[in-house]
């Protein structure tokens, strides 16, 4: 890897701008887009916040804003943030299922949807408000579903999550206008200053070309799995959570009595890394808002329970999942 | 190096999230601050950002902010952001050695000064401005000047610049408050969202550790290397720029009647990666901000060549670039 500064005219450099400009050139490539309108960011939370606040703050301070209760924090934190700013946000509910509801928006000037929701696996509809700058928080998902961007202006992607370790992507349509979050050089066609991270640039224009690829092979074989891992979850008492269609690699449940953080230490210590709420604010005591959001009370939604499959995933470690949650769960689950 | 989520709560998290406090501690020691003064960003650029925008916004509408026009361009566009925003910021000039001038500044709420000018490599002098809160660019410098946060509420660091890759770390004074740049989780006590890129906090910890050590050692070491590559500049018909104190490691010449991107070339063809003008700037046609804030002609301010020498430097290599420079540059430049 070219350990060059991009922005510098010496051979070390050129090479480093090189393998930035093949890497943006590659993932344009795999969402069908043009490179100039990819951003590479530092992660999926700075290219979600690029998209909204930069795109928001160029908006008419009358312009209304829209978005749905169950969005991911960093979606919901930026409109927190441009709504302070004195514009007009307004969050509409999610249904039971964790589904986006009034998907038709007349007046909207900025819609922020997406892929599939982060913590019940919710596949969401397509939004249609063609007056609209459409947001498609696609962090959750494309390993699994395809990324169609007709009709999207902003796209935003997590390098985390597509197993490229770090940084982040953001789609920008040729046209659309943002603010930066940062000065200070021209770097990204002035939408994002600072040195470039070129290895992250790689990692993530190379999986999302891959995810490309690969992900029709790869949701059919993994679909089985995550069945299993769902009537685990039901057989040790969970409440599964989420609706069809659902992430192929995704199980979810609440395991009402229990807390979250008690489930996840107990699965940890028997070797299962899971998830409770979102992974971003676990740790935290706090009610996962997304349940919160789907109807369920206070209570239930402090004890959510998430397991994926991924692509490396096999038979062999989804039977000693289901063991150890056969063993485990039912002792914390009082009936 | 642990590849989990800090702030996922099983195993592999948990052992990120001990890499990444064991970093804020090993910074903090380096910088003779409290860990939860330490924030980790993407870059020096971000962190500047964060320091400036963040603290800047919450200031008054009418609170004066102040800097200096030879600052770098990430210090430059936070404020032309603050003052596109409504707020009043005021721009000093430096004298004819890129020196800050007027360290007295009554009245001024937020102050943004820097250890060294990054294209010229004069040494700034410490600013009193008792009332204001003030920050300290400290990317460029730090591996060659102590750093000294007594009266400092904000100070930046650039990975890049320290050796660490990537990365950049602000340190935000106890009390003082900042409006992040990104939202969407807890991460950073709330100063910045989004997943923690561990490696890049371990590395650039490291390094300010490192630079607390043998900076005194260093640059007395680098010192007559870098008054070795300023007489060859000299000698080559290049007119010196900045002043004493100058970077340890720092020489930079300008070279009438010619372009920095020729020299550039030129040098790079020989095998010297040099720079002209700022490297953020550079690649562009543009003159440097810094040579024409210190009065230079339009012409000259496009012809800044600049040369450093690194803590691997040896004498073998300056040897070497004391050849090239007396071959390559005579050529170029029409007396």
């Amino acid at each position: 890897m070219p350990g060059g500064n991009p922005s510098s005219p010496h051979g070390e450099g050129r090479a480093a701008l090189a393998a930035l400009e093949g890497s943006r050139e590659l993932a344009a490539r795999a969402l069908g887009v043009e490179p100039a309108e990819i951003v590479f960011t530092s992660s999926g939370t700075e290219a979600v916040n690029l998209g909204l606040l930069g795109a928001g703050r160029r908006l008419p301070q009358s312009a209304p804003i829209v978005s749905w209760a169950a969005e991911h924090q960093s979606v919901l934190g930026a409109l927190r943030r441009l709504q302070l700013e004195g514009r007009p946000v307004e969050i509409l509910p999610v249904d039971a299922g964790g589904f986006n509801t009034e998907a038709d928006l007349p007046g909207a000037a900025l819609v922020s949807t997406s892929l599939a929701n982060n913590e019940v696996g919710t596949v969401q509809p397509r939004v249609h408000a063609p007056e609209a700058l459409l947001h498609l928080d696609a962090c959750q998902g494309p390993q699994w579903l395809d990324v169609d961007l007709r009709g999207v202006g902003l796209a935003s992607f997590s390098g985390a999550k597509l197993g490229a370790g770090r940084g982040g992507l953001l789609f920008v349509r040729a046209g659309v206008r943002l603010d930066p979050l940062q000065y200070g050089g021209p770097q990204e066609r002035g939408r994002r200053a600072g040195r470039e991270d070129v290895a992250s640039a790689v990692a993530v224009a190379t999986a999302l070309a891959v995810c490309r690829e690969q992900r029709a092979l790869r949701r059919e074989a993994v679909k089985p799995l995550a069945v299993r891992l769902r009537r685990a979850l039901s057989a040790a008492g969970g409440r599964l959570t989420g609706a069809e269609p659902v992430l192929p690699n995704h199980a979810s449940a609440v395991f009402p009595g229990t807390r979250g953080e008690d489930l996840l230490m107990a699965l940890d210590l028997a070797g299962i890394a899971a998830s409770s709420g979102s992974v971003c604010a676990s740790g935290s005591l706090d009610p996962s808002h997304v349940l919160l959001a789907m109807g369920l009370s206070l209570e239930d939604s402090l004890c959510g329970l998430r397991l994926t499959a991924g692509w490396s995933t096999g038979e062999a470690e989804i039977g000693r999942a289901e063991a150890i949650l056969r063993s485990v769960l039912p002792a914390l689950v009082q009936p």
